[in-house]
């Protein structure tokens, strides 16, 4: 652990604005065992729940057991966590158990949770009494400044996906840059570069990013070697998890923070961790210039999916990443870094294109089946191995091609919006943002989903989903797009 | 409210005594999803429970969902609490399910608990990490003065059974004397009546009887009559249930109290409150001077089985009770009140063998069907309408009647011991007490039960045994017994 680095972090670690919200409505009425109280909070909300009970009849004679459940969603309403089989942690559902021994009651709840709904189920009441609710609040959080946020103009749809995605963004900034508040509550890295460009052009929190930043920066391991997230609880301490490409967004999330902050104090700092990440992935290379493909699941991350082969997209997202450690070193004026990385990028673009690049098909391949996939050809045209206009046909061919491996999160749906960006398809860009982000919202999203397929939208990769988070970081890009590259329909 | 006698009764609230205890061994391991932590605290307790975790492996990347189950008896572990389908609220099976967010932990659990065994499920760790039990302790109290506790020599059964019953009434005494701490938990008459008699003997807290004593009377209704049981929590209030014997039985705890503690001015504070008992009962009286009978269920307690007719039982209570309200008047020297009270007595004992006595069969009858139960002999002998030989043959011919409604309560029981005292047949006395008392030791029994069947020990009236409770107050009175009579095999 750097604790110089550390120190840095916690030093400005911010303080939660709270504000205190009540539901819509508190229905009236005496509940009995088996009745259900729904109570909409009008909007997705993260923060701590609160509320009032008092018996109706005679005297409390046996203690209230209530059922209290958290949704993001409404569908989360009717789901029976009982029946939850899937292979993520069961211990992620917001749901609890608690025992009421005596009325009136003021009920803290224990945890921290993401909602827009509230269930109380009344498990258990005697026949003696019913219970009538009094009051019901929620202290809720985020180290975003409302007060501060940037005004945005667009036609309504775009207004709403705007706010839509800066609900996802504000809900997901707390102590740290979470990636979702229900699920995992922990600082990401690939979200984390999504979340801070978003920032950047709303909310102007840098000092936020700065902190994710320097506590990235302070869990390195001995080698260098930056892990794919980490934890603020009880302690900061890395994860044990490492993911090629999200080891190396971090020189691109550095990068970023130093464009669009100007803050070259910390960048210089925290250049050396970011140069070691693209020489610790060096490592991964062969004698060619070709990154070693792997079995081993996760070893370099691009999108959630088992299908999906990573070797091509892993060497692009080198490039990307090279490039950014490339302008970094130029602000800070290091020129014998820029000869060298520019050096090592034109070999590794070479063996890319030699390696990956089917000039038959205009297409990129991976993997020892060559497999054609959105990620490969994304991940492609924003390396910039290829001219502009080879990458228009690329993408062009992509659409065409039934075969190719799809996309499954929001996340890999971003690098898609960015790349179609890159090349100047800017109409195609956001008619693809408000299908896709669209489709959220037509499913009456609040905030911006982990996972989404607009051809089936109870989809989870999980076998449930019960534990899919619905207000995820790295969703919240459409207002990135929106605010930074002025889209309009 | 009577706040007189409410303020009487909260100047001796008790404090009370707290020691931490530790289960006799904490297991070792880790533990992950589905494997199940049982932790054996050696005898029965009432306490709150604290327990340390750890997680061991990768960092914890999901909350712990932990069921935490208490057991009075062995038998609860195994139950399943998902299938409880009894009519009691579900409310009393002392389960929790909570989540902890950070490891390590030190967890209080929220509420009071009565218990030998302490059993934690582990409902969902993540794959990456289990969990280590550090430690696990309770913190158990109790009013009753273990060192004030009086000594008692007999054999091993009967010190074992001595020491049961102790357990049980100590482990009842609490901020009142409560019927059960795992269910009610609550001040009830009767249930108060017999563990006075067995705290004179034993642990002489004349303070708690005299406090619960008061709480009693400051409930009354605005027609003086005292309900059958009483809350303490949030605030002291009468429930609304009312039982023609237990408003009674205030009477007969108020004498014995009397009798016992030689506290002859509080006695004198609470005669009007006794004597108030017996005039409302004299209500439910016809020109006969026989008690009415009635559909209501629980008009008139006796005992737990819904095909007793309570008539003669009533009629014969109130005559017990009768002669103890006298005994009270000779002791307060009010001899106007000795002669009405005698005079009625005379009246009603009549009415009894008249209505009640079958003097063909030797036994008592109740109800229009004529029933004959075992409740009805022994008030009957406990209500001294007749000579000790005839009471004798009473009894004998019970025993010998296959048809009679059985007893099912210890609290029933404990008045059918007392009955065999009264006629002078100790050494059944004993041998009944052993046979009934002694099945629940031979069934394993730290503390005495609320219900015992010896023929069907997982009977239960509540339609389902885990509700049952396992440390129940009007089960202590084998001490009283072995104490007050001396009996010995």
């Amino acid at each position: 652990m750097n604790q110089y680095f550390l120190e840095k972090a916690q030093a400005i670690k911010p303080v939660l604005n709270e504000d205190v919200v009540r539901p819509v409505r508190i229905p009236d009425g005496i509940y009995c065992t088996g009745d259900r109280i729904v109570l909409d909070f009008g909007n997705h909300f993260v923060g701590r729940f609160f509320f009032r009970v008092h018996g109706e009849g005679s005297h409390q004679d046996a203690p209230a057991l209530l059922k209290v459940k958290f949704c993001e969603v409404k569908k989360e309403i009717e789901e029976d966590s009982s029946r939850y089989q899937g292979w993520i942690c069961a211990s992620w559902i917001q749901e609890e158990r608690i025992h009421v021994d005596v009325l009136p009651a003021e009920v803290a709840m224990p945890r921290r949770y993401a909602f827009r709904y509230v269930i109380i189920d009344i498990a258990a009441v005697s026949d003696k009494y019913g219970l009538v609710l009094d009051d019901a609040y929620a202290k809720v959080t985020t180290s975003a400044e409302d007060a501060v946020l940037t005004a945005y103009q667009g036609n309504a749809k775009e207004m709403r996906m705007d706010e839509v995605a800066l609900r996802t963004l504000r809900n997901c900034m707390q102590d740290v840059f979470e990636d979702g508040p229900k699920r995992d509550r922990r600082l990401w890295l690939g979200d984390l570069r999504l979340e801070a460009l978003t920032n950047y052009v709303s909310y102007g929190n840098y000092s936020l990013v700065k902190r994710c930043l320097y506590l990235f920066a302070a869990v390195a391991d001995e080698e260098g070697r930056i892990p794919a997230c980490l934890f603020t609880e009880p302690e900061v301490c890395g994860d044990d998890t490492y993911m090629f490409d999200y080891s190396l967004f971090f020189i691109a999330a550095l990068y970023d923070y130093a464009a669009a902050s100007k803050d070259l104090e910390m960048a210089r700092e925290l250049y050396k961790t970011a140069r070691r990440q693209w020489e610790l992935a060096q490592e991964n290379f062969d004698e060619n210039h070709v990154v070693h493909d792997s079995d081993v699941l996760g070893w370099c991350f691009l999108d959630w999916n088992l299908e999906l082969n990573k070797q091509a997209g892993a060497q692009f997202v080198y490039l990307y990443c090279a490039k950014r450690l490339c302008l970094l070193a130029e602000l800070l004026e290091i020129p014998e870094d820029i000869t060298e990385i520019k050096r090592d990028m034109a070999l590794k673009k070479q063996a890319a294109l030699d390696y990956f690049y089917d000039r038959e098909k205009e297409l990129f391949v991976s993997g020892s089946k060559k497999q054609i996939s959105y990620a490969s050809q994304v991940w492609g045209v924003l390396s910039e191995c290829l001219e502009k206009e080879e990458n228009i046909r690329v993408l062009e061919h992509m659409r065409r091609c039934k075969d190719a491996v799809e996309m499954v999160t929001p996340y890999m749906n971003h690098c898609y919006v960015e790349a179609l960006i890159q090349v100047g398809m800017e109409k195609e860009a956001y008619a693809y943002m408000m299908h896709y982000w669209g489709g959220m919202m037509e499913d009456g999203a609040d905030t911006f989903y982990e996972l989404f397929n607009p051809g089936n939208p109870s989809e989870s990769p999980y076998g449930s989903c019960i534990v899919n988070s619905y207000c995820h970081a790295w969703s919240c890009t459409p207002a990135y797009f929106l605010r930074k590259y002025n889209l309009h329909g």
